[in-house]
């Protein structure tokens, strides 16, 4: 067995079962690995990009570590935005990456890089393997670094793919465990039922269906209020699930929002801290007389750190219902269609079980407050503000989902940043949606313009925001998508309600 | 003056007459800056690849630095593809980068990455600005270092572009000028004159028009061929020009070529070294054995150190026409469309004055060496390996030299990762015509397979080549650019006259 076919071995032996690639000449001993190991679903992306979205989208959805397999380092550089989200995500990604032979790379060909100081921005372990003696063990360490929620970056050389491999070595992967000093959940309990404004901050797998069930016992015996961040990587939601706020992506609408309490408790999230910094304006949320208590414990302890804290509040085992949403979808409003409408059309029709990947960017905003009590669906978001992301992320999580519908609720700026995620969703038949919000602007920049007290752009500025001319119909067909445009919320909840009804991919541009 | 405008300001006193931008909310001070200085223009690019490799070109043909502004690391990694390219091209490109507010920064916003990491992996010169204060050195600085034809990355943070900059700072561009021992042009010409079959070796400004003239002195004086590089980032070729050989992509051919010399010389151009190390082959084309010289100056001496050389061989002024190209086109075959008639068509019609930027990969094999005869024209070309690059850099080139003809001959698969710069070709009007080479494959991948002994890859492998079902008229005209399909040598003779004849950008895609 030769290295290459070691590493794929290693990988599906640990359950590693695809692989989004764009490979060149010095991963070609890995990709006729491919064929000679089973086990291992190849996809091919025509952009990096769409490699480590999808990369990303897939482990969210499967809790467990995709593979990359990418060209040197200009193929991970196109693949490091989505990296960063996924990172931010603490998505688990084995991130394989194609290096020069040993003795090639010191005499310095055109497409060499320093691949390490690439990866090292978005990456929890990198290493590139010294020799094929050596790559089992460097196998073995990073698939364990990967399953600890993190990227795990191996760059092989590609006389270490093509060399026979006689030593092996076993894949220990151990969470990092905290050690938890259980007190601190009844020091919590104590200080959640006597503070009068508590809430309590959920992230990771806290908004896990089990995790979210935890916090509504707490939430019904504490009366503390539910809150996440504003970029949650993944989220259970809808009717039976309790009601959960999100803090604003604006920092005066988040400070007002977060005013009201006294004390918050953080579980799988962070403190919360502006998106940008704003002349005059604080960057964090909460000032330091604010009571806060972090549940400091390893992803997979969150939900157990949520149980123990509901059973050390002698929470009843089932939340009050009166603590969970009800069924409640909104109407579809009539007439030419706009942010507000879109929203409404999609979280009316949205099926249960859906799988909603949210880069709207400005159009979000509308949207998440009306699903509350949809049937109950996945949402994904773009953790990491790394633009680009939604498109590849949908494309991953339908592979990793086969059997759900994947809804694609999608920027059109952002949406070019990916766009050859199209041909991917085409190629592999996949279940994805697209609905682009078509306003044909940078509308977030635009917003921000104003923030900044420039109410009348110069031209150079408004050139900076214009999208115009681009018709999202011709580049879904271009890359075999059928594509749709409508401009009326009724003509989208029409072609929405056909395209779900239909296997494979779809695109409805919205034009708003 | 805040610091946004000081360094607008400072750029363009410098002769910075462009910024390829897609800025976010942390470059807002700049953009507007845009708008109160007057001098720059600015071109909006929908993906950070078409910014940098857009800056690439339009920096190649002004042989000045082009400017970038980009947002944060995500925004920097999407353009690092193409400032590889560029690196590997010495084009001086000022690379400004905006940060978040340096009270911010600390709170690791999610957007935050290691900027300064991701840049150095591509920048000759990088630096983050500490304060509205220091900015003024720092611009001085960063302009300085690009003006040695290198990449420098700006860093600044939001809060020093919003800052008033009361300090000043004076840009002393010093080329980095090497001192030149004369002796070595003697030295040198006497060797050529003393060994049988020598080869004089070209790159950088040793391709331009005078470079290549004082070289042909040379040739015609000693009998010594002349040789390029496989990738020079830019070169004047065509009749009247001497004839200039390149040394092949296929290590066997390089290796095959350069074996009959005895001694090289080398002008602007390094000693050549397999695109990839494979298995039982050498890294460097050239043994131990073969005497070399290196004439070792900075680029902006390289003319004048082959002149110098020719001199000191008491070469004529002019070289003797028997050692310039003649004026030829090859015949158009009519018929099916495939590689070598494409790149017949091409130079059998390429306007005088075209600029030819060459990204055919596997179908450039055939081009080059049509084109000796041709009328004379600039030929950019795919430098640093990262594809990916042909798009933006005829986009940047078209902005460069309006009334040039600007032809992009262009592989399918590598059209695809920068596809936006067709929007921004459209958006601006710009005289870029398009040639897709749609072989629907990534067929050098498929070469490199043969070569290491897969004659029958199996599935895998196969899926990771095939690149079907793309319409590249629908993708030209989804972004605004009219597109035609040809199957056929005449066809594409007649599309391809018409499309020269008129303004705007064209694309035809080529059914081979």
């Amino acid at each position: 067995m030769n290295g290459a076919e070691y590493l794929i071995q290693a990988a599906v032996n640990e359950g590693i079962d695809i692989c989004f690639s764009n490979p060149g000449t010095t991963e070609l001993p890995l990709v006729n690995a491919l064929d000679k190991i089973s086990g291992m679903r190849s996809v091919l992306g025509l952009f990096e990009g769409v490699c480590t979205g999808a990369a990303d989208g897939y482990a969210r959805m499967k809790g467990k570590p995709a593979m990359t397999l990418l060209h040197l380092g200009p193929g991970l550089a196109n693949g490091i935005a989505n990296l960063h989200n996924a990172k931010r995500a603490a998505t688990p990604i084995l991130n394989v990456i194609g290096e020069h032979a040993t003795w090639h790379r010191p005499h310095d060909p055109l497409l060499a890089m320093d691949i390490e100081e690439l990866a090292s921005t978005v990456s929890g372990w990198v290493r590139t393997s010294r020799s094929a003696d050596h790559l089992a063990e460097d196998v073995a360490e990073a698939i364990a670094a990967a399953n600890k929620g993190q990227i795990a970056t191996l760059i092989v050389p590609s006389d270490c793919q093509w060399t026979q491999v006689t030593s092996d070595a076993e894949i220990t992967s151990q969470p990092d465990l905290i050690s938890f000093d259980e007190s601190i959940l009844q020091m919590t309990a104590d200080k959640l039922l006597k503070t009068k404004k508590t809430a309590l901050v959920l992230g990771g797998a806290a908004l896990s269906r089990d995790g979210l069930m935890a916090a509504a016992r707490i939430a019904a015996k504490t009366g503390c209020d539910l809150l996440c961040g504003t970029f949650p990587a993944r989220m259970e939601r809808g009717a039976g699930l309790p009601v959960i706020h999100k803090i604003p992506y604006l920092p005066e609408m988040a400070v007002d929002m977060l005013k009201v309490y006294e004390l918050f408790v953080f579980a799988g999230e962070r403190e919360p801290v502006a998106f940008f910094g704003y002349n005059g304006l604080a960057s964090r949320f909460l000032s330091d007389s604010k009571k806060k208590i972090h549940l400091n414990v390893s992803p997979p302890q969150i939900i157990a750190a949520l149980t123990g804290l509901a059973d050390a509040l002698s929470a009843g085992p089932d939340p009050d219902p009166s603590f969970l949403a009800e069924y409640h979808r909104p109407q579809i409003q009539n007439g030419v269609l706009n942010g507000m409408k879109a929203g409404e059309v999609l979280a009316a029709l949205q099926p249960e079980n859906a799988i909603v990947i949210d880069e709207a960017i400005t159009n979000s905003l509308a949207y998440f407050g009306l699903t509350a009590g949809c049937p109950e669906f996945t949402l994904l978001s773009l953790t990491g503000g790394a633009i680009g992301q939604g498109m590849p992320c949908a494309t991953g999580a339908a592979l990793a989902c086969p059997d759900r519908p994947v809804i694609n609720y999608q920027a059109d700026g952002s949406a070019m940043y990916t766009v050859q995620s199209l041909w991917t969703q085409a190629k592999e038949n996949l279940n994805v949606t697209t609905l682009i919000c078509s306003n044909r602007s940078y509308d977030i920049l635009k917003l921000e313009q104003v923030r900044a007290g420039v109410l009348t752009p110069g031209p150079h500025a408004s050139r900076m925001t214009d999208l115009s001319g681009i018709d999202w119909v011709k580049i879904a067909e271009s890359q075999g998508v059928p594509g749709v445009a409508v401009a009326t919320a009724e003509a989208l909840a029409k072609e929405l309600e056909q395209a779900l009804a239909q296997d494979g991919p779809h695109l409805i541009e919205m034009r708003l």
